[in-house]
């Protein structure tokens, strides 16, 4: 065991390990091609840079199935859900969400449903 | 449009769209070689028959830092983590905890602290 009784063992069964943790789609029909994986890495490294890594863990994600309105992010454990995100959107999303918890509104997914909204063109 | 008014735009802005959004991690150290691939097929195929595609969704994921404890599955919104899930775990994380709502005490994750809790040996 660790001599760091700060972290050892320190939280409930089952509890979450990170603040936030963050989803970015990059697989199904159209994340891929809209840079999701780019914008993984951005945000990722910008996300880790000003939260560290406790404080957030940014993850690719298989296809979420909101195939069209990519590429998606979503935050979790506040369930939030942003669309057509691109690299121009990275720091706003780290320095009002991430760091001072107050979502993007002009990013937030809207006009849909629940489950899939695969957009069929 | 479509004229089904029960699901266009339905949702508030930057809603989730499933009930519960399941993670299953398929990469990082040790998750892959400890069968993260296959558990995340047979846990998508379970849920998705017991829960609908709206119910539920089981993404696979990024490696999530608990390298040595996995495979891992994460479930969000609540926000519950479970180390070391096996095949013959899928039923009963399905049933208990995605239908009836009431996570699984035996699968949960233990003794972590708050971050990554990488094995290292």
């Amino acid at each position: 065991m660790s001599g760091d009784s700060r972290r050892a063992g320190s939280l409930a069964p089952g509890a979450g390990t990170f603040e936030r943790h963050v989803f970015v789609c990059v697989s199904g029909k159209t994340c891929p091609d809209q840079g999701g994986v780019e914008l993984h890495r951005a945000l990722k490294t910008a996300a880790v840079a000003r939260c560290g890594k406790v404080g957030v863990r940014v993850n690719k994600s298989g296809c979420v199935a909101q195939c069209g309105h990519g590429p998606m992010v979503v935050v979790y454990p506040e369930n939030v859900w942003y669309a057509h995100v691109s690299l121009d959107d990275v720091d706003e999303i780290v320095e009002e969400h991430l760091v001072s918890g107050r979502p993007v509104e002009r990013l937030l997914f809207r006009g849909h449903h629940e489950g899939p909204n695969i957009v069929r063109d």
